[in-house]
């Protein structure tokens, strides 16, 4: 491989497959470490565009076990799979994360899996870029497909939409007043919708409620969200699931809407480094340069109000021209 | 009152406890609206010192229930409370503030009572910095104290953690591996450890459990965190829980620490205000500015890494000296 011989070595290991070398780089970029920049710069232009493909969706709607059934799906066609599942960094998901884990332990032993919870407290772009990166590094390992899965629920959801090339979003039947009241957040997210629990009363409903939805909500010469219902007791719809994907897939590349939203993707990525890394900047300076502990007094003894404050702040961190 | 002629007319309705001028004004920091300047321009400096008080943990401890019955007791002691329901913006949450303005009805007439579900997507400064401006709000309103409860879970619990003057943390019965797994988390958040729900097996263990990791990891000469047990079926343990809160406010003036974090928590507010607006305008100049527009396309055509990119973008936008 050309210049394959100036690559540092943790990158030409994970660009082996070398779960450890992998791991390691996550952790780094979970907590925010420098250590990452190389690995990350060199694996860059070395991926091969596997989809990153978003589940989202509230608490108990099944999410876990249908990315379970998805990750078998995938095997069984020889495909490989990372799964990221994306912890908010609350102290208190510590439950749901080890349930993950053991829920992919029947799978330790196949190469052709990885799993990887990660919290993203620390890292340096927020969620939304740690997850990017994570992704890239696991495409750059040789996964065909990254699924990524929020553990709880929030902001993350909203971090998915920012990074995932497909999103779906779960639901189960008996969605009633939720359709209506997340009418409007829904078609921002979906590429697709999956009802799971099909098996539980008024899937039917929920199914025809979801289709009518789209249809009034799609523009013209735009994406159709497929809606798609599944059950893992059955089990079935889970190759209807995955055709939906993939049918997105292939509708942004036939568009060129891949690269429209690669493009919005690095932006993300980019604004949610320098913002993270400049807030963490002026957090110290705050504190530590005289000028502007000044303006934080103004502000503790009442005289300056917060935003004002800001507002100069901003001024005094300006773009040179 | 002086200067308050010169107050804007939303100031002086804010004031004055308008329901109707604080409910319009806390809609303009959702929407991260200019509107709101100078009103919270205006109000500052014309707080009380309302406590705050977080409550924060998992889903399904009965957060809601336990807050509820708080405004009854706050109610009963004629003491004057707004609860501001923190929405992680996400669009699945809408059932759980149906939820809750719901259960909030019954105190619809009774003007000692403000209830509001907030989301944050659009808030200038995140979700720290909106629930800060709104706490304030409410304080400057006339309200004695603040309930901020964490819709969903995640980060939102770690703004609560910068946010709040006593932070809850609400645990129930069962925690076994749980509290292992939280240690680490769990003390940089809780200023009072709540297990809800002892009329479950296994409460006395796990107060217990609590009261050995409170021994074990408060450090000399700092706040010990209180553990309370509440049940709303009997109802018991609410005055003891309330009582806990006081301790902890009261220390925060006996100490002096009331100074250190509010000083923390306008830093928080401050830098969170100017992070986003940076990251709002860097996002715009990235796609217009020729310069920025040409660092992308590097990005985009793989000849330069984001993080690469980022840094070259934070030294083009530099604080001047």
């Amino acid at each position: 491989m050309t210049g394959a011989e100036r690559l540092p070595a943790s990158a030409r290991a994970i660009l082996r497959g070398d779960r450890r070398a992998l791991a390691r780089a996550i952790t780094s970029i979970e907590n925010g470490d420098a250590a990452a920049d190389p690995i990350l710069a060199a694996i860059y232009g070395r991926t091969h565009g596997a989809p990153i493909v978003g589940l989202a969706g509230p608490l108990g709607v099944g999410k876990s076990s249908l990315i379970n059934a998805l990750v078998g799906l995938l095997r069984a066609r020889g495909r490989t799979v990372a799964v990221v599942a994306v912890d908010p960094s609350s102290p208190f998901s510590g439950g749901s994360v080890l349930g993950d884990r053991i829920r992919f332990e029947g799978r330790v032993d196949d190469p052709g899996v990885f799993f990887r919870s990660m919290a993203s407290r620390g890292a340096s772009g927020g969620v939304a870029a740690a997850t990017l990166e994570t992704a890239r590094l696991l495409d750059a390992a040789g996964f065909d497909v990254v699924l990524v899965e929020t553990v709880g629920s929030g902001q993350v959801d909203v971090a998915i939409r920012e990074i995932a090339t497909t999103r779906v979003v779960v639901l189960v039947p008996h969605l009633g007043d939720e359709v209506q009241t997340l009418k409007a957040g829904l078609f921002e997210i979906a590429d697709v919708f999956c009802v799971n629990k099909t098996d539980l009363p008024g899937a039917d409903i929920a199914q025809r409620d979801l289709v009518d939805l789209v249809a009034h909500g799609t523009r013209e010469g735009r994406w159709t969200p497929a809606v798609v219902g599944t059950s893992m007791t059955e089990p079935r719809g889970l190759e209807e699931l995955w055709n939906a994907v993939e049918a997105h897939e292939q509708y942004l590349d036939r568009t060129g809407e891949r690269a429209t939203s690669e493009r919005h993707r690095l932006t993300v990525e980019i604004v949610g480094i320098v913002r993270d890394r400049l807030g963490r900047e002026l957090s110290e300076q705050l504190e530590r340069d005289p000028a502007l502990r000044g303006l934080l007094d103004r502000v503790v003894a009442r005289s300056l109000d917060p935003r004002t404050a800001a507002h100069q702040l901003r001024l005094a961190v300006r773009r040179v021209r």
